[in-house]
């Protein structure tokens, strides 16, 4: 038998669908009243009405990549928050430098369900290896720890013979931090001939985990499992036993959308991952994260019944550099919207004489020249270079979420 | 007017002892009850019977100094937790190393009572500039702040631009961590041009903080306070606006005892701090910190009316080696016991001749030469050494707590 963090993760889908998709009008409409930056961009927006993943798709996008401008000119938040700095619990430094608020809402980053998806129960003694001092991830997951009634020891990275002996003289049972990170201690502990033999479990994020070390770990009999979030966001999706893609959280509504654009992308295709989140304090509505994923078809075999994302796949900011003239993706997807009857378009930046060259290769139904008139004339009113436009066979681009590849040889 | 914590600290002082005494004998109970180590050392105690501080004092004392070693002997805490590890919030720990429990119950250090007195308020934004990594100084403080209502920065200790950038950027209102750290942070804001105005009090700790250290801080508009704890006992006394000493926290029974010994020195005598904290979870009785200092006579102006003590005056443990062998300050007080009619003795190493000399100072009301050698045979006994006893004024020995004093000059 399964077991489950709540019944929530176990719904029947639509229900999900149907909560979530009635909880967003008073979300809007809370974040409308109380977050200027979104009594802004939503100044012409009826919250009632948004009430729908359609309707939802039609309002602007927040960036990640802008919030440090947007911080810079309102301190400490941009405006993005609703609840005020002196009424957080903590706040935190991500690399910008932007600022994260977090709530005092007990689990405010809901890192507690994929933690208990990862087999962490309460009374389990955890060695905390994510930084606390400045970054949010210590806290990120300290705070779901406290809500399972687990114990944690705020170990923070390096000083690795101490963790070794803290592990020890603990008899730790999970670990949670970066799998280099698990790696390293594991390692010294071998060199000073002081095994772990306690720890049965890890949450491992922050970088790439690939099935080789998730091995080495279980045959160690330690169970690791991933967990994808940002410093904005909070958790947004976990692994569980059944091992097949990430399971998105509860409480967040996630796009996957052309990169560069608010628009979402059929199922199954590489997109950057948007989300809005069911936060009172911090209402992101279509944060775009900056991260390439995809949906995963099909549901999990663990009975958790949300959709499921692949893991992270890349960064969707592709902007470069062509010509001494920057390119953006939304740039190239604007380009695309003035063709209609072009379904979908890559930019290809390659340097075969030495001199810097952008194609744009066209996937498009039927072939018509003027289209690519079209799409090369937008680009140049967009961006003020010059490319050369050419079709290709139909599901020929590669699903990799790219809407910019630069191939260019720097050496 | 005067703005306090709570009514208890404002009590009329014989029911606060009152209080106190009645709390005494279900808090010994309870450790008797749930920590392995204070039943097996409470055996014969019955605790109704400790419900004065006459009964309290004739209890065994447990040394910081030892906990080490009991810890290595049952991990974690060496027995004397009546909470299970898997049952707290957070396992630091200290130099040693030592394991610190923290229980989960809102200020589990008692730190908010003297942030309050410092005057930290609910929606200050507070800059925790204590390491969060293992040692407890960085949850000691921050769980304070958050049962006043604070947004706390974990800040912990380096990356002093950074710092200087959060400071500004998030508007602080205060500060808490080390004194020289707020002078390097304050400094590196000048060198960069980049002042921090909003800073306004701060709460220091963790080492000396002098006079002329203060008026430099009051100089530039931040009204800096002490407080006094250990990584066992949690917060143990702070200074409020009055600026007389550091008042004793809530919920402590403090003795002052002649070093090595457990035996309350009287008010005004410089000795070893002493502490019972009524804790669920890690309840110490008579746990002897190591730190010397002394009661203040009279209240404080400020209104709080519990005792009052002088800041750290240095550490309690004087054990040394002559000849070879080492001399504990609990044996001196052992040969002083065995001869009544000495009030004080003060053991005085040193080697006028290149050779170890021992010398007993002891105070007497009738300097009885039978004394001499009484005190001169019973430190023998106990420690393997011949010693000169000798008679010295009533009052003459000096009033800093030492039982033995090394004045070898080692070059």
């Amino acid at each position: 038998m399964q077991e489950h963090f709540d019944a929530l993760e176990t719904r029947i889908p639509d229900l999900r669908e149907a909560a979530l998709m009635a909880a967003l009008p008073a979300q809007i409409a809370h974040a409308k009243a109380h977050a200027p930056f979104f009594s802004r961009i939503f100044a012409s927006v009826e919250p009632p009405a948004i009430n729908s993943r359609a309707a939802l798709a039609a309002l602007p996008v927040t960036r990640k990549s802008e919030l440090h401008e947007f911080q810079a000119a309102l301190r400490p938040f941009g405006g993005l928050n609703a609840t005020a700095p002196g009424a957080l619990a903590r706040i935190l430094m991500s690399p910008g430098p932007i600022y994260d608020p977090e709530g005092r809402r007990a689990d405010y980053w809901q890192s507690a369900r994929g933690l208990f998806a990862a087999g962490f129960r309460a009374g389990d003694v955890v060695q905390n290896c994510f930084s606390y001092h400045l970054t949010p991830a210590g806290s990120m997951f300290e705070t779901g720890l406290h809500a399972l009634g687990c114990a944690v020891i705020p170990a923070g990275v390096g000083q690795t013979e101490m963790q070794v002996q803290v592990m020890r003289d603990l008899a730790v049972s999970g670990y949670v931090g970066t799998p280099s990170f698990l790696k390293i201690i594991l390692e010294k502990a071998e060199e000073l001939n002081q095994p772990v033999i306690t720890l049965k479990r890890a949450q491992v994020s922050g970088e790439a985990f690939y099935p080789a070390q998730r091995d080495a770990l279980k045959a160690r009999g330690i169970a690791a499992f991933q967990a994808y979030g940002t410093a904005d966001l909070g958790m947004i999706a976990h692994e569980s036993e059944a091992r097949e893609g990430l399971i998105v959280n509860e409480n967040i509504i996630l796009e996957i959308v052309r990169p560069g654009t608010g628009n979402p992308v059929p199922d199954g295709e590489v997109g950057e991952v948007l989300v809005t989140v069911l936060s009172a304090d911090y209402p992101l509505v279509r944060f775009a994260t900056g991260d390439l994923s995809a949906v995963l078809p099909g549901r999990s075999a663990c009975g958790r019944t949300n959709i499921r994302i692949k893991g992270w796949l890349g960064r969707a900011d592709q902007t470069t550099k062509v010509r001494g003239l920057f390119v953006h993706p939304h740039q190239v997807a604007a380009a695309l919207a003035r063709a209609p009857g072009i379904s979908k378009v890559r930019a290809v930046v390659d340097n075969p004489d030495g001199q810097d060259r952008l194609r744009l290769l066209c996937e498009a139904g039927a072939q018509d020249d003027q289209l690519i008139t079209l799409v090369e004339s937008a680009l140049r009113d967009i961006t003020k270079l010059r490319a050369e436009a050419s079709f290709v066979a139909i599901g020929s681009l590669p699903n990799d979420g790219k809407v910019i590849e630069d191939l260019r040889k720097l050496d």
